[in-house]
């Protein structure tokens, strides 16, 4: 009636003890991920250096002693999903700060240098490849697959990852600058047009099957994409201004511990989720859940109950952004590397030129247009998806791959000095 | 030279898709647990009742509504971790708001407490077992394996999980009393207690091979576990007092935003993971970490800036502790139920009143006795260790475990309610 198996208490312990195994390896994971950031950030603080480069450079360090990714696939996904909590945190507090009528009133200089730049780091990184190619730097297939190469490449170009950025102007103080807005405002507008970009690019890819010829581009499917994309910020923006006022009084007066704080959390959450569902970026969610929550009357409170939590989870992403560069690809004493790094360079230099030219699109208007253009340099992730994009399906070598990566860390990297250089007074 | 792979593009996007289509479904899950939590709890307040209990019940409703176990592995593995962080930050804000010495104070009281807590409902449940088998309530195989059930069915009842109690005194802001350091010190007594009688029961099954006699179990063992637990606790303290002063003096002079608040996070979390090391729960070390904090001068502004990331993490603990509620086993009207509810109702009044008269054990205090034993009634998941323990190696039938599980429960939601009523004045 009662079968006994012969198993060995202690082994038995062990369903247990893998849990609480890896619960202990997180919890010196998670000190490792806060001490190391600190550190290195006081240290650039003292030297006024931006914090966010000493939480990247924390990363890197983290990387290299194998503590980030040592914890198998479960801490993977783990702080992959801190990282993505804490950079959702970070576009509601910006957000939060920031007024949307002062944003809808920079919006045409902010399409302006959305679109300008987008065209010029497209262009210049579509002729660097065709150059370098006729140069014998590159090495091809077929005209086709040339085509496909250049195509991919610029539009890693196209991208704007409005983190670095966002993180560097609120550091400074700045975010009530008009060159702030127009950078936020531009970051937002090249979401969606990244994703036009993005439809165009693996439509000619599929269409073609690789060869880059005969391709054809869905016109009403791009028209679809781009719909549904401005549709979900407009209809956020003006469905949230309806009851977003009184459903955080009704908050307010939930008598419960932290209500307000968690009621904030999870009305970013749900724009997070909802701008996904359109196809966006999360942050772009999370950013216009903290432009409705700036109209709030408690938004005062909401801002400073959320500073500690701010404090504990934006960290852990630019940490994990850091801890993803491959340093060996730089070492150039390896033979390899060395085509590696020329191409980098080149790219980096596009790149960087591309978008500092962004800035001076915008006319009428008494502002530091550098300081705008920089604040448009960082590709961050999305153009690492690009990337990784361009390597599944073949059109990047593994070499170029890695290129592009370092050209993303290269803008990722060199933004904050500069801005702390030309937007610091 | 170039080869291309005929992927398609948007299924190339399934990486990222995979990915972040997860990342929706997270925000979603966090905005839900938080919602949900918040709201239940409100109305939980609203009547003067607990509000940890709205998180559990909250719990409860998630996980009949599928809400919480549905994100798979990882969502499991995340939420977990999580409430671990959320359990790890409760115990060491009960910690900070500890002194030491007065904890050292009521030693005596709380050893007598966790001895009587542990002696008392060891006996009456190992003899409920024979009086119910005597009644033909329970089917057995041999007199061996009777006495393995009422073995582990004892064990179960000793254990005290701190959680619940620690957080219903501190939401009735009693932790200053004479009552409340009673209990915390007899919990953390416990613990350690909880440790030698796994090891001894084990050490019965294993050497019995589930037979239960023959059994030898070996002191040395039971010597060094009991040593490891106890030695970390002092060393931990004693070190511990030697530089946390002045390490954080140093922490705090650190520039970089949050630094004094993720110092704290930080030690407490090295801290949990040297209590794992030596055996204990993790949450013994965050405690300890919080008594160590509590001496610092820079506890009021530690307090004051963790009160809000205490807000966001700890009730998920709550919610998944509740959502872990099996809802099925409780129906009547499912026939085997019947025998698993008659179990459950017999070991939930001997889990109650075996912890209730531990109380009563203290002497020579002008202290309300009913409510220290009345906090010594929760068993959480130290309790359900020893249940997944025993229904692994066969020594429980799934109704037993069942009706264990109940009495887990039954304890867990019935001690806030009962200290809101006898401890508020």
């Amino acid at each position: 009636m009662r079968e006994f198996k012969s198993v060995n208490w202690s082994i038995n312990m062990s369903l247990e003890d893998s849990n609480t195994y890896t619960l202990g390896s997180f919890f010196i994971a998670l000190a490792s991920i806060f001490i190391a950031g600190k550190v290195v950030s006081s240290i650039f603080v003292k030297f006024r250096q931006p914090e966010v480069l000493g939480e990247l450079i924390a990363g890197v360090l983290l990387g290299i002693l194998g503590l980030i990714p040592l914890y198998g696939e479960v801490g993977y996904h783990f702080f992959h999903l801190l990282a993505e909590i804490g950079v959702a945190i970070l576009l509601f507090e910006i957000g939060l700060e920031t007024d949307l009528n002062d944003l809808i009133k920079v919006g045409l200089p902010s399409l302006i240098v959305a679109l300008i730049g987008v065209v010029a780091p497209f262009f210049f990184g579509y002729y660097t490849i065709y150059i370098l190619a006729d140069m014998g730097f590159i090495s091809f297939a077929t005209d086709g697959s040339l085509f496909l190469l250049a195509l991919t490449v610029a539009a890693t170009l196209t991208a704007t990852s409005v983190g670095i950025t966002a993180r560097v102007l609120s550091e400074l103080k700045k975010l009530n600058q008009t060159e702030s807005k127009i950078i936020l405002g531009a970051a937002v507008i090249d979401d969606v047009l990244g994703l036009i970009i993005l439809a165009v690019v693996s439509g000619i890819i599929a269409t073609t099957g690789g060869t880059g010829s005969d391709f054809t581009v869905s016109i009403p499917s791009i028209l679809i994409i781009s719909a549904k994309a401005f549709g979900f910020l407009i209809l956020a923006i003006l469905i949230g201004n309806l009851f977003t006022k009184k459903l955080f009084i009704f908050v307010h007066s939930l008598k419960a511990r932290g209500s307000l704080l968690l009621g904030a959390l999870s009305y970013t959450f749900i724009f997070a989720y909802l701008a996904k569902l359109a196809g966006l970026a999360p942050i772009i969610g999370a950013f216009a859940a903290g432009l409705l929550l700036a109209k709030t009357h408690q938004k005062d409170l909401i801002e400073d109950r959320l500073k500690p939590v701010a404090d504990v989870f934006i960290p852990i992403f630019f940490i994990m952004v850091g801890s993803a560069v491959d340093i060996s690809s730089f070492n150039p004493f390896i033979k390899e590397n060395i085509a590696v790094i020329i191409l980098a360079v080149v790219l980096s230099i596009v790149a960087i030129v591309g978008k500092v030219i962004s800035g001076f699109g915008v006319y009428n208007l008494n502002v530091n247009k550098l300081v705008i253009g920089i604040g448009m340099i960082p590709r961050g992730e999305v153009g690492l998806i690009f990337a990784s994009m361009g390597l599944v399906s073949g059109v990047l070598t593994k070499s170029e791959y890695s290129a592009v990566t370092i050209m993303v860390m290269v803008t990722t990297f060199i933004a904050p000095p500069l801005l702390y250089k030309f937007y610091r007074d």
